[in-house]
Order: structure tokens, then sequence, then C-alpha cells
């Protein structure tokens, strides 16, 4: 078992609804704290949007999905796996972004998880909006670019917005590909559908070897079929997980900027995140959830159940777990 | 490509949540303006809920609707289409409704509806509540009575309300049949569910030949050969499609005054708007979309994503699609 | 046909917002009535929260079910039963909680519901937290123990919270296992699901002879297959059926205080509550609405919904059916 | 002190959130009860907003202010008046409107106001919007017009609509005054404000008599000064009491369909209510709340509370105290 | 009277609920419209909130505003004054801001006022954040400096953010005095609350002469005092007017992303504006309504009611009546 | 200046919505660790609301205001106070409450603060209910019975509930006099208001000498003349200063359980704890903030920004001060 220290409070001893809020509550280790070096997955938030093109608010995201986490048990009552005793975790806390400057806070965010990754733990990333994931990536994609699995609406590739743009939650993979960050041949991403501009992104898609599974295959092959062909494509190499929350239909997901209808249910949106068992996962995020689009927490709520579920296939791997 | 005039502001040039907001964010065609003869498909509302029995709030509808399909962009990302490309489109604005007089606001919207009828356009409604449809059909139904498709969890056969009122959001295809303004063989009914008062209406369904197809069998069959029976039902002839947003199940449409559980998911609420393919539509409508009760603009946002299924249907039709 | 007294108010006299709200317009027939021993199937309140480790908020659950519940009609329209024409049926009012006093709030309501059995009649009961259920059974379960249906996202069987705490709504099934209230062996409990503390419950469950059945084997199999199982483990003795709101999935039902994400659709929630039939039902409950979470009601009207059903099965019994 | 049958139910007894909702927990006697005749005040629900020409909702608005109305305890804690035990009160229940034919649902609730006038008994309404109080006025202003004190910031003096439509919430003291049932030279409007169409309503009231002091009088005189005034305007002839919740700031009443911003707070609301002290009050109502915009019930709470100030005044006039 | 073009729809022909909304109903006049030089007073939106360094949403201002404005009937109730007949008024439609660069939206803004400034009609502008403000002064402060009447609960004069950033929400007015946009001698702030971070704001204030009248002041004072000593700060130069909605208390306008308790009521907000009268009004913003911390659209009413009594200054000016 | 480890993160480095929040974005301080020797003010939660007998939700209160604090910045806008430098002030937690025993929770609540006082430090305390007082009263109020400042709606000081029930959020204050905490002789209370049960509680004040003003008297005297009775009622001997949200009317604080409409606004809400210098506060609560009644924050905005002008107070005592 890891250490007794990063075991979250049981609602048991504290009621749910008591105590400040860290991710599923775990202990706060500030990335500046000497115990950063015993933590083997580190939960972060980047409450930040300066990508947004539409409804803002994912900066809101990681405050609420603290505070919904809090409902979140030590177990993983599907599996049985109980992450925490497999693996230490704990929360790092917030990235400081500059909320008037892109580029800024965007090296901000890569010094922050330029640290996280010389420490040697693994990130999961509580968002933010999409463009967060680029900033990431620069610090992760390290000596090799990475596999993705994408769930999303939206393949976020587009080449550029507003007379050329570069910097969007609509272009972080256009990016990300073209830094050499991601490996396009073990790229999926799943859920893809709404009305578009046009094709321009799914053309650079397929011109560069990404797959896409839009929603019409997701719901007419199911969530198993689609995740096996997800494995394939990425193989045993290191795979970045980025899970934006508009993957989900809104009815289930209402708190977020820009809502694509007719998406997963819930339980599919569990199911995916449960069959990544067996991918390397260098690091993970759940994005774009947007507090003021859901007052009643059951979006972020939402969120943080599947990060849950990411977390237990993280503390699975072979890497984390203690000595 | 049909006139650049008619080409919705894309939000690459001006962000979804700016510009005063028409339906798709069209240009605005008042019917009095000579572009009125260039217009093939017009997009119109309806505010107007004085046939609603339980808990008001359509009148509020259009307007919620055209804010929530600033949403929209020009291209159907499952089928391709786009529609703006293939059909002069246009908000013609609304009727102005009456709303303490009903026979003098049903004249109004047939008035209105004669008008469009006459400038050869096809008219695709924001309602208002069911009862809206009447007015409608009795400016396009002509010369001959038009078949229905009707997505809706109730049938709206009623004979009447409250000792003898005729005219109800419970009792427009009922007038309609006996006005012969539809051909009650060449109607089907779709997603009927939730409590009745009695079977009355069900009775009557079947005496004249309306198919009713009841939520059960809906979801037992699936969309597809469910909407493969309500094609050969209506066949090549003019159809009405009127589709009640109280059809979707209410965790994806809140916003509606009589809601019955255990509908559709939103997936399946487009699925069957896109399988309208084929039918010969004469106009259609989306009704019931209730404001006061859904705040966040969910449900219009689902509604538009509907209707814009059925645009794209209209706009493939070898009718409207341009010189 | 049964008494007319006991017919609930149509709206098509009275609209359904109007009215002072009783359980589906049904007339208010107080314990202490001389009415009462016509009355096959009395419909009770238990405005009660006290149990709640978590979120509160069941107190308000009658009030609001009320409200929502005069949107239902007299006509079950799947199966066209018409309850209140098969039994006589009332609303019998509140149990008087004691809010600062658990045991004394039991007593209270295990002393109504001694009053109800002896009058004969057979309670739905409208809750309340989920603990409601442990002084309902206490009241019910003679001279046999009972068996049980459960739909519900927790077991509800943990050994204790809080340093030895007895009695909170995650225990009422162990304490009226350990009280001879019910017959482990006939006890089916569907829907399990979400992070858990550990396994102790489960393996309570296990020990005993409960039957649970987790929210993936119910997706996998599908209702039907599910319910005939249960309807074989509780055979055609006397059962109790439970159904806890947070069953259904939380963007159906998120007016509750222990919501877990994954759960069942609307469609779905009826369907197993429409299978019900056959089951010697010896009462029932739907607990854990939470008005405070769910200020649209929405939750609420799913909830009498599925009571709706329930009482249609309750109906169609041999036992309560008028001479 | 009043028969103790007509006491309400005590918060000691049975918690504020429990039990069937009736206006502030008193018995519920039909119009056709035998003990109608002991009825002095009697509180009556008006569940009908066809008159609104704006934004709808007051048809909700008897059963919130039921709900809310259970926070009401049995004494005035500014005046120590205890107005159940001066008279005996009862919830009459809600007239039934046709929700679909204006003047059909008029004749029935002056039928119904014919009835309680007869039997002798003074009514305190909730309404409903403000053309709910012309038919109450048909029926109790006889033999002799009125006296009003209208709070309000609308005069609804307006001659007609929407090309000559006589009845909506707009209209009903022109209405009354051209039948009749006021006397416009007992006639106040306090509170009048907001943008206007143009000056014909203000030009009526002082062609025919009528005081209006608009909102900035009031603020500069203040209650006490303007009540003052408005007791003088009626003198002790029987006068009519009309309070419009939108004559209180939208802030403290945010739940009505055409607030005017800048009105006086919630103190003052109450004061001005409490200052009807002394005046012969032949019936009241309050009107014009609406739920749909405003769930949280609030604005409900501050009507319910601002009748029973009304009420504590009605309960000490010389003529329904009991024998 | 002004052209009969430039008359708002009234509510007496189409209800307020229907049509596209533009502000205050008035006919949308494109800047490129040759109608431009005809207009008087144009009502610009400024969709934009990346100057907010806390809770986002003022982007979504100018839609809600225009929803709301549909409200605002064509006469002032306290004064009298029908503006649209003593000036030309149009909506302009929106500045196409880039969401995600900040110079650049900069530049479009101030391009646009120069257009609007060279067409000689004064800007009434619904924002959009703050910063907002700073773009416009750099397009009207010619030849001379403005003068400057806040109403505000900051004084938006801080130095920098997060190291050095110079352009932020609560910096503009420290910009336009360094730029030489407005005339610090000739400024007054008004409301001013709330914690702060340092005195380094009202120091420079005090270096400068701009006068601050804080809160407490203006509570001590009242609104005419207080509003008597602004017009003498600003004399009878050309001045502008910038009303952030946080000048109100929260409880009247819930609707901002930086609230401040304890500011003016609703009645005062618009004394402040009404006496405005005799300010020489060179342009005017009504800033930070924030419509995702205001779902009901109160605090966007409240604001377009104080816009419509600026405006009435603004219409009976010298300068801007119709010849 | 105090320690610089207890100063809180300025909003200039780390944008209000980042991070995990504390109080006042002050450090956690456990009350275990060596740190606690050198806090001076103690700011604690107390998730609790088992003493409520109306609606429930306190229990959530310290989260939702640790939350909303985080918009509180260093420096007293109106008195220039920087308490934070004035006093070493730290984040203590919450209090482990047992959400189903209201005598061991106020065992859990009496040891925690007696742990506070020996640590000699001053606990400002976020509830919770306010039966909450009374634990904390048993801990502080020694050796000598303390004076008692209460800014509440209600007086608390009933004898029983519910067929004598002691323990309730109506009677902490009757309990308190009873066991010797409070002297009444040395107690205020300010505001009461609202409907009564009875005079009970007015006569027990009465006869031990607790002086109660009522709101009446409040806003005829205003705040300045009844604070300074208030001052001389307590002297200078310790105090506890305890302020119950629903003193304040509830448009501006509507998150609470029990709201009595017409209380002061948010300005005068502010000034009466502002005018507490002077007053020897032993320790001081702000309670009845109930999060599931105003989802949007705004009353525990309101509530913290009481707490900061009380803590601003406190820290300007002699005692706390830093040598």
């Amino acid at each position: 078992m890891s250490d007794p220290f990063f075991q979250p409070v049981s609602g048991f001893d504290l009621p749910r609804f008591a105590g400040i809020p860290t991710f599923m509550r775990l202990p706060h280790v500030d990335p500046g704290d000497p115990r950063l070096s015993q933590v083997q997955i580190g939960l972060i938030g980047v409450p930040w949007d300066s990508g947004t093109t539409n409804r803002p608010g994912p900066r809101h995201g990681p405050r609420q999905m603290r505070d919904m986490s809090t409902m979140i048990r030590a177990q993983n009552g599907a599996t049985g796996v109980r992450p925490f005793e497999r693996a230490n975790c704990a929360d790092l806390g917030d990235v400081a972004p500059n909320p008037v400057d892109i580029e800024d806070s965007m090296d901000r965010i890569t010094r922050f998880y330029s640290k996280v990754r010389e420490a040697g733990l693994l990130p999961l990333t509580a968002g933010g909006d999409h463009l967060s994931t680029l900033p990431i990536l620069r610090a992760l994609a390290k000596p090799e670019p990475l596999g993705l699995i994408l769930f999303d609406s939206h393949t976020d590739l587009y080449k550029d917005y507003f007379d050329g743009m570069q910097y969007t939650h609509g272009t972080p993979f256009r990016r990300a590909i073209e830094e050499g960050l991601l490996d396009p041949r073990r790229m999926v991403q799943i859920g893809i559908r709404g009305t578009t501009y046009d094709s321009e992104d799914r053309d650079f898609a397929e011109s560069v070897g990404v797959r896409v599974i839009p929603i019409e295959e997701f719901h007419a092959r199911g969530p198993e079929d689609v995740m096996t062909e997800a494995k394939e494509i990425v193989g045993t190499a290191p795979t970045y997980v980025s899970y934006d929350i508009d993957f989900i239909d809104p009815a289930f997901a209402p708190g977020t900027g820009t809502p694509e209808v007719g998406g997963p249910n819930a339980f599919q949106a569990l199911q995916v995140a449960r069959m990544l068992d067996g991918v390397t996962i260098a690091g993970a995020d759940l994005v774009e959830v947007s507090p003021p689009f859901d007052a009643s927490g059951g979006t972020a709520y939402l969120g943080v159940s599947v990060m849950f579920e990411i977390l237990c296939n993280m503390a699975m791997q072979p890497g984390p777990a203690p000595a």
C-alpha cells in the first residue's frame, strides 16, 4: 500500500461536504514541497480559458471540479481498483495563468509541467480550455512525439481563427503536430460531430494520418469496438489522453462552452475511460468544464468521475506503482 | 452556390456571441422586402402560446432559438451538406400575434403564411405552441391536403377541452383533419407516450387511419426502421413535418410545457430529422420550446440543431434548389 | 369502477396548474377520517432527511412530488390501465417527523404505517431519504419477513458510519435484515454503481444471500432480462419495492443528494417499474428526491411518473381490487 | 378566540416543509362545504394569466404562494396581531379558469366571487394577472362603486391594446371605472413608474379624478405620508385593495412579468400594507406573481408576507370579527 | 419629430417578446448603410471581455441587453421625454472583436468608433468589460481630452496586473490619462468601495486631481448632492459618461464579474443617470453586464433602463436634436 | 507587519478564480500543526445543520464561503485597515461534525474550540446553522459569561420545539443563558422581525434583561444610533458577536433557510459590522448561509464581506495584535 500520508480523507471520518476541497480529498503538495519526489501521480488544475472563441468559463473549472471531487470515494465500484493504495497521489494545486496574455500563460504552463516531468511523476490535469493541452504537451512530449487518444466532439485541428490567429481552443492539435509533439499516425479522435465551418480540419487529419471516428460510427459500433481500435492505433508507446467534456452529450454535461448535441451518455463516457487499460498513459487531461453554464456542478461531477476512471488506469500502470 | 447575400455570418469573422441574433445568422428579409422573391427557404418565428392548457412560455421560443442558433455553423458534420449554398435562406422575422385573442392570432398567422406561399418559398417555423401549426396548415394545404410526419409525445388529436373548446395545443390535428388540411391516411405520429386522459384521441386516429407509433415501439424498432415506415406512409406527395420538442426526453429538452418522460435521446432526435431525406417537405415546424422552463437555452439549442437537420433536407429537395 | 369520491380531478375540468396539490389530484383522506376504511391504496409523504450523510433536501420531496404529480393523468398510456378505477386511492397526507431526533422520527413513522396497515390498505410512499424505509418496514413486515426489490445505485447495506452510527440512509437494509424484517434470500438490488468506501457492504450481501446486480450487468443484459430474474428471486410472497431516485442517471434525475453517474435513462426507469407486474407488492416507496438540487422539478416529475407505474401494478393486484 | 377548526397548523407540531400546502396552513373549505358559512375571511387562488401581454406565468402564482405561505406563522411580529384568532379564515381553493377563453374565465371568476359575497365573507385573493381584479370587482362592487387603493408600477388604465382589445392586464381599472365598479374620485394609485407608451392613461386618470402617486413622489415623501393621503382619499366607505407585486423593486420581487426597476424595498412593501389599518376593506388581492421567473420562490414568499399584513388588517375590522 | 424610420416598434403592435431583438427595438443601421448619416445617436455593442481578470462573461452582454431592451417603451415615465422623437436613434450592431488578441481587438474598436465619430453621431455603448472604454476614448477624445463621470465600485486606475500587464479591465482610466484622452481634473468617480489590493490607485487619483467619491460619502450625501458636485467638476466641456453595472449593489445587479456589496439601489442607479441633464455628453457606455452570472436577465434589464435614462439626456442635448 | 507566511495570496499573483480555496486565501494551518501557536485569529468552518427545523443547507456554507472569499482583497476600502498585516490569520479547516447525532456533534465542536482557546487565538467561524453557536460558547465562555451582540431576524430564544426538543437552531441563546454562558444583561439582539409563533421568546428576553431591537426600530433609528446603544449594553468586557445571515433582507441574502422579508440592505449589513470597533470580541460567527438556496454564491459573498469587516475589528483589538 502507498504511503498513508497520500490516502484521501474518508467520508466516514469527515463528511463529504466538509473540509477544504482538494482533488479527491488528497493531500495538497505544492511543487516546492519536498514531498513532491514521493508523488507518483499529480492532479493539477489549469484555470485558464484565454483560448476560448465562444462562451468562456473553464477558468473556473478546477475549483468546481475540486469541490465535486469530494464525492469520489476510495474504490472503483466496477473494477475494484483502489488507486490511492496503488500509487501516491496528490493535489499539486493550480498553475498560475496570466489571464490577459496567451503566450505568457502557455509559457507558465509549460514551465510548471516541465518541473513535474523532471520530478518523474505523471500529471492528470483538470482544465481549462482545450488550448491548455498544447503547453502541457510541450513539456511532456520528450524525447519522442506522443500518441494521442482524444475524446471530443471537435477535432481541434483547425489552422487558424479570426484572420490568422494560431492559438485558440480550436487549434491545439494542429499546432502539436506541426511542432512534432504528437505523432499523427498514433492519433485517434473519437466522438467528432456537430455542424462545422468546413472540411479543412478533416482534410488535414486525413492528409497526415489522424484517425477520426465520428459520433455516428461510435454509436453504430459501440464503445468496446471503438476502444479496441483506438488502442491498436496508439500501441504501447507513450500516449497522452485528452478528454474534452463536450465529448459527452450536453444533457449529461451542459457546463461547457461549445456543446454539440447527440453525444454519448454518462455510462458510455465512463466506459471509454475505463477501457484505457493497457495504454501507456504519459499524462491525461479533462478539459472544457465551464461552471458558469452549470451552476449545479453536475458537469464537474461527471468530469471528476471520468478523471477517477483514468486515474485508476494510470495507477495500475507498471510505471507509477510504488516500490 | 446561392447568392452571397444569403450566406450566414461565419464565426471565424464575427464570434458566435456577437451580432444581432437572426436565425442561423442569416440575413433578415422582411416579407415586405423586394428580396423576398429570391428567398427559397424562409425561417419564421411564431411567438405565440395562447393555445397552451398547461405551463405557458413558447411565446418566448423564437427569440431564444434565434439566440442559440448563432452556434450553428455552415456545414452538416454528418452528411457534409452545406444548405446555405444549396438554397437561398433568410430569416423572415416573426408573425405578430395578438396575445389576447386566439382567433385573431390564427388569422394573422394564416395571412402571413399565405403571403409566404404566394412568394413561392418554403417555410421552416420556430414556434410557438402546437396550435400554431393549424393556421400554418390553413395557408399551405392547397390545393390538396398534405401528409404529415409528426414527432411528438402527444397525438394532439383531442376533440375539445374545458367544455367544448375547439382550439388548444391539444387539438390542432383533429381540426386539421376535419378541415381537410391533412389526409389522415398519409399521417404518422411518432413517439406518443405518457399518461392520458382517456383513449378518445387514439380511437379517433384509428377510425380515420392515422398511424400512431408509440414510444415503446419506437425504442423497440429503432429510428431507422420507424422512419422507413413513416416515409412509406407519406409517400412522395407534399408533406408537412411537425416536430414538437417534447418528442425528446425531458432530460435533453426540459424547456417545454407538457413534458413526458421516457423519450428519445438527442442523437435519436437528430437521426429521425436527418432521415427525412426523400420526403417532399412542403413546410416544417419545431414547436413548444418554452424558455422560462430552461433558462440555460439547452432546449432551444437542441431545437435549432433539429431545425438545421430538417433545413438540410429541405435545401436538398429538387424544388427549392437555386436555378 | 371505484367510488367516484376517489377519482382524481381531471385536467379537462380544472387545469393542471390549478388547485391545492394532492398526490395525483386524489382526495385528501386524513388517517383519522372515517373514509380511511374505504381506501385501498394510500399515498403517503415522509418529509424527512435526518439520515442523510451528504447533501440534504429530501424533506422537501413530498411537497414537490405532490406539485409535479398534478401532471399525471388518469390512464397509463403504455398499458391502458386506469388505476383509479381499479382501486380506491387517496392522499393520506404526510407523517409528521421530528427533524431533530432520529429515533423519535422513526417511531412516528412506524406508528403511522402501523395504523395504515391495520386499516388494511397498501401504502405507496414518497420520501424522504432512504432511512425512511426502515421504520416503514417495521410496520409492514408482519408476520413474515418481506422480499425486496431495490432500485438504487447504492446497496445501503453498510454496517455503520461515523464511528458506529447505526441509522443513516446508507444502512437501512442492513438493519432490516438484522431485525428480521427482510428475507435476504428474497432480496435483489439493481443498478448498484459508483465509487465505494470498500467492499464491506457487498461482502455482507454475498454472505447472507442478497443478489446484487451492478449497473454494468444491467446495461449488458437489459431491463427485461434483469426484471425476469428479479421476479424469480422474490417469487409470489409479499414483497416490498423500494425505488431510490438515484438509481436513475443524474442527467435525468439531478435532484438527489448522492448521485452516481452512469445509470439508466428515463425510459428504462419506467420500464423496470412497469415490469413489476405479477409481484405481490406489500408496499412501495420512491425516495431521495431532493428539490433543492433541482428547482425545476424535473426529478420530482420523473419520480411521480415512476410512482404511477408502480401504482398501476399495485391497483391490478388481486388484493386491493374493489369488491 | 375563533373556532379551533380554523387555526392553522403550527410549525411546532408539523414542520413547515411538511403537509399538503394550503394558504397559511389553514383548513381547506370548498365553497360547497357547509362550513363556508362560518368562514369570515376566505383566501382564494385565481390561477389565470390570459390577460398577460408580455411574459406569462401568473397562472402558477397561487400554487407557489400556497407553498411559500407555509412559512407564515400565527402572529404578526410587528403589531402582535393574531389574525386567525380574530376571524375564521380558510383556504377556499382555486377558481377554475378556462385558459383558452378570456370572457368565459371572467364569467367563472365573477360567479365564484358572487357566491363568496353571498356567503357574507371577505375575499383575499392570490392571482393571477391583474385582469383578474376586474371580474372580482364585478361580484363585489354592489350596491355602490368601491374605492381603490392600488399598489403598482403601472396604472393599468389603458384604453385598449393590439387594435382595440378591451381586456388585458393593462386595462382592468379603465374598464372598472367605465362599468361603474369603482369611484374614480376614491381611487389612488401608488408607485407608478417605468417607461410608458404615451400619456393616455395618465391623462385619463386626471380627467376622471384618479390620484396617481408616482414612485419619485413616493420615495421623496416616504410611506407614512403617502399612506395618510391614500386613506384620506378612500375614506371610510368600502374599498378594494389591489397589490401588484411589481409595485416592489424587481431585486426583491423578480418573479413577475412586467418588472419596472426602481421600486420600494421589502420593508416599505410591508409598511404600506400594514398602514392600511382603518380602511374598510371589502376585498383585496395580491397579483402578478409569476413563478417561472423566480424558481426560488422568494417573490411568492414576499407576496404572501404582504398578504399576511393585509389579512391582519382585514381581521381587525369591526365587520369580520367573530361574534 | 424625428424620421419615422427611426421610431422603435411599439408593444401595442408587436408584443415585446416578439421580433428580432435590436436595442430598444430600433432599426438596425449597419455602419456601411447610407442611412448612417441620418443617425444622431448610435447604440453599439462591444461583445468583448478579454481584459477581465476575474470572472468572464461581458462578451455576452450586448446580446442579453438587446433582448431585455425590448421591454423599454417610448417615453420616460419620470420626465416625459420621448427620446426617439427628439433624435434619430439606431442600433449600429456590434463591433467584431478578436477574442484571442487584446491589442487587435482594441484596434478594431477604435476603428469602428472613429468611423462613427466621422459620421458625426454620438455613440451609446453596451459593453463589454471596462477595458472597452479605452479604445472608444481613443476614437472620441479629439481634439481635446474629455471629462469623465464614472459610476463604478472600482477606480480602474491601477498601474498594471500580473507582472506588468498594461491592459486589463482594472487599468483603462490610468492608460487614458497617460495617453491624454481624459483630463484628470475633469474626472469624477462615484461609488468606489470594496476591499482593495492597496492604495496605489487612490494615491494616483489624488496626485493627478481625479475626484473620488467613495460609497460611504455617496450614501451620506445622497444622489442629488453628489451629482451636483459631479456636474461642477466636468463643467460644460465635452464629457464621457462611463457606467459600470457593478456601481449598483449586487442584489440589484448580480450579473457582473467583480461585484462589491453595499452599493446604491436601483432607484438611485436611475436617479444619477437622470441627473446627467446639462452635461455635454460626447459618448457614454454601460459596461460589465455578465449574463452567465444572471441567467434571468434582471441585471441586463436594469442596465438598459439606465441606458435609456442616459439616452434621454443625450437626445435632449442641443447638438443631436434634429434640424 | 505580521509573519509573511500568514499573508494571503494576492490576485495580482494568482488570479482570484485559481488555487485551492481557503478562507480569504490564507494559509491552511491544521490544529495539529506547530504553526498553530503563531496564529492570532483562526477562521474555522462548522459545516453542520442538524439543528435546522425548516430548510436545510448550512452544512454546505463553509465550502461556498471559502470559494467566494477568494474575492476578498487585503485592504478594507472604507477604513484602510489591512488586517492580515495586523494579526497572523489562518484557515484552521473545518470541525468534523457527525451529521446523524446532534449531541455528539456539539461535543466535537466544543472540543475543537477548547483546543483553539487553549492555543490563545480568537476564532472567527463560518457556520453552520445557528445551533453551532451553543457548543462554541461552551468552549469560550470561561471563566465568566460573555456579552453578546446578535444580528438576526429571530431571537433564537425559544424554549423548545416538537414536544420538548432542547436543541434546535431556534433555541441556542435560551440554552446559553440557562447554562451561564451568556450574561443576559449584556445581550442585545438587533433586527428581529417576521411572523412569530407567539411571544414566549420575547417575554423570556424581557424577563431576564435581554435587549431586543426589532427591525422597525432599526429602520427608524438607523445603524449608527442602534450600534451606539449596542456597544453600551455589552461594554468593554469580552463579548461574542453572532451574525445570522438572515439578519439581512433576503433580496440581498436569499441563501438561507428561514428568511424574513424586510431586513437591512447590504450597505447597512456592512455598516453594523464595521461599527463593532471598540468591542472586545472574544469570538465571532457568521451563520445560516445555505448554498442550496443560492447557487450563485451571492449570499456567501455577502457573508464573507461581513466576516472581513468583523475580522478587521478583531485584528485591531489590543489583544491579538502581534508583538
